[in-house]
């Protein structure tokens, strides 16, 4: 039988990590206020959010090995489930300073606390390199060492497409709604969303046991991709619909101009009138404007369609779970048990 | 008998290596609005340039191989060398915003294009993430592939603690002279600097040719961490007694509180009423009192300091390299044409 990790366990791993990176640049004489930096950079960034990315890299391999894992496998699965996490970090940190947002994790962004201003780009340079560290002290000798560097640059590129294409489909500061489609917004959630942060952990999982043949990669992709996608719209479901005190910030996406799933719902939906509602008020910095389109989505009724929409695609990730072939090592549970994790959540 | 390379030999190779880059875009379908994007943030972030660092890639090779070069060879050297490009791409872009610099190469740096602003943080990231592209796309069945992408990941991170020993030592808008010290200011020098431009471009050339014994890298590495501390002194001095028609941008080094080799060495020998005038004048944003430390840098006689200094340390230089073991592959020449390139240049 698999086991679940506690966050507890999950963290109880960071501390032994952070020990090897800090030790890694004291090796290059890293002077103290840049090494005390460094780690409280780690602190900050890494750790603190629910590590739903990270944990599921050991929950994934002890559904795939179908028993609770030894302390040497679970050390290894949980290092990896960190890089997934510092992986984001990077993301985050950065993200949060291309979108001008005030908190993540109900404090200021990293940008926003006293005294790290830009050098919080640099910081999120460090995180990711970081990955590459960990990797280097502890992978060097696992057979699929090079599949693990070649899978975190591969994610990392996506990512980065996914946020590119984010940005020029809806700049900050130039408001045009016909930029927005359901096309653009399928490529954005899924290159800037799904693959690091449902892909990349069952793929890590997969490389751990040495079983990531393409078959079951492709597999994984399939069904991971589409569950990620749900994911995000529900995550954006949330940026309005959800209470910040369990979000953990407050929503900026209709203020930033986000091409969110909720306005291009909307968009689909709307009489000329309302339309010309959003046209004039959706994307401003302006708390009144942001009220005006909060009373237009309820007015549409986004918060029933989307709870249409999750009860139907559920089903559609549950049928496509129900049809994997588990003859090559793969499992359905482990796609059920992240479809369980964000089913109906609130945070 | 080695060949050296030409810019626009070199140059020529880039559309080569970008076509890849952008088919590879566009296999995952990133849309054309992103793609031509980044087109442009590679053409105007990678190119450009003296492409000193790059040059010496193919360079070393042929000085190594002792002949021109190979079509084949050539190219596989000048790919290496677009890399060390691409990775000053990436820093560049990013230590621009980091320190509001205001031009790069004669032109506003990226974020201050129309357009860009803070998009240009996530353009760094696509530039990093080339490496590797280009790394899995032509270097994957080479014995040394591994040893390339390690030799990239530590570089990069070597690189980012120079500037993260930078960033806290000289922040733009705390000025504390008593933070400044020559040994911060080495440390800063060789990680920011020295490794990426002149330890990296050689090492490429010695796994290129799968001379790259830990002996080998040993020696080039005490060689050219010295080297590149020179050139970066000399840099600073460029900011400050350069031409800008000459290095293609207006120094602010003293403006951004840098912690300079010209401010060390004044502070080394000032009178207590000259380091009250530094104290009061060095690191703010005013043209008036970057025009009192310049005129304390003349009458410190600052100009022949460095002088003098250039001349002692190129001797030094030249006999650390006359010591050198040729033989295991490894040639004084790389060296010299290194030290050539650099010595009394103005831009």
């Amino acid at each position: 039988m698999a086991q679940k990790t506690t966050l507890k366990e999950f963290e109880s791993i960071f501390p032994k990590l952070e020990e090897l990176l800090l030790d890694h640049a004291k090796s290059y004489n890293l002077p103290q206020k840049q090494l005390d930096w460094y780690k409280q950079s780690l602190e900050v960034n890494a750790v603190g959010g629910k590590c739903n990315r990270g944990m599921s890299v050991p929950d994934s391999v002890s559904v795939l090995v179908g028993r609770p894992l030894t302390e040497e496998e679970y050390f290894q699965a949980a290092t990896l489930g960190w890089m997934t996490e510092l992986l984001q970090a990077f993301f985050l940190v950065s993200d949060d300073i291309m979108d001008s947002s005030i908190t993540r994790r109900g404090k200021p962004c990293w940008y926003r606390q006293e005294g790290v201003g830009m050098v919080a780009i640099n910081d999120a340079f460090m995180l990711e390199a970081a990955i590459y560290t960990l990797l280097k002290k502890l992978f060097r000798s696992h057979p699929r060492y090079v599949d693990f560097l070649e899978l975190f640059h591969e994610v990392t590129f996506q990512t980065e497409m996914g946020q590119l294409c984010d940005l020029l489909t809806a700049p900050e500061d130039v408001v045009n709604l016909d930029n927005f489609s359901m096309d653009k917004y399928h490529f954005i959630v899924i290159y800037k969303t799904a693959y690091y942060s449902f892909y990349l952990p069952v793929a890590l999982a997969l490389l751990q046991l040495d079983i990531a043949t393409p078959e079951n990669l492709k597999q994984a992709e399939d069904i991971l991709i589409p569950l990620g996608e749900y994911f995000q719209i529900q995550d954006d479901y949330l940026d309005n619909f959800g209470l910040p005190e369990h979000i953990g910030k407050i929503g900026t996406d209709i203020m930033d101009n986000k091409c969110s799933w909720l306005v291009n719902q909307a968009l689909a939906i709307v009489t000329p009138e309302q339309r010309q509602i959003l046209e004039e008020n959706y994307g401003r910095k302006d708390k009144d404007k942001e009220t005006v389109i909060k009373k237009l989505y309820d007015d549409l009724n986004l918060k029933q369609i989307y709870e249409d929409y999750e009860e139907k695609r559920v089903g559609e990730i549950r049928s496509l779970i129900d049809k994997i072939d588990e003859s090559k090592g793969l499992k359905k549970e482990v796609f059920e048990t992240f479809l369980n994790k964000i089913y109906k959540r609130s945070k």
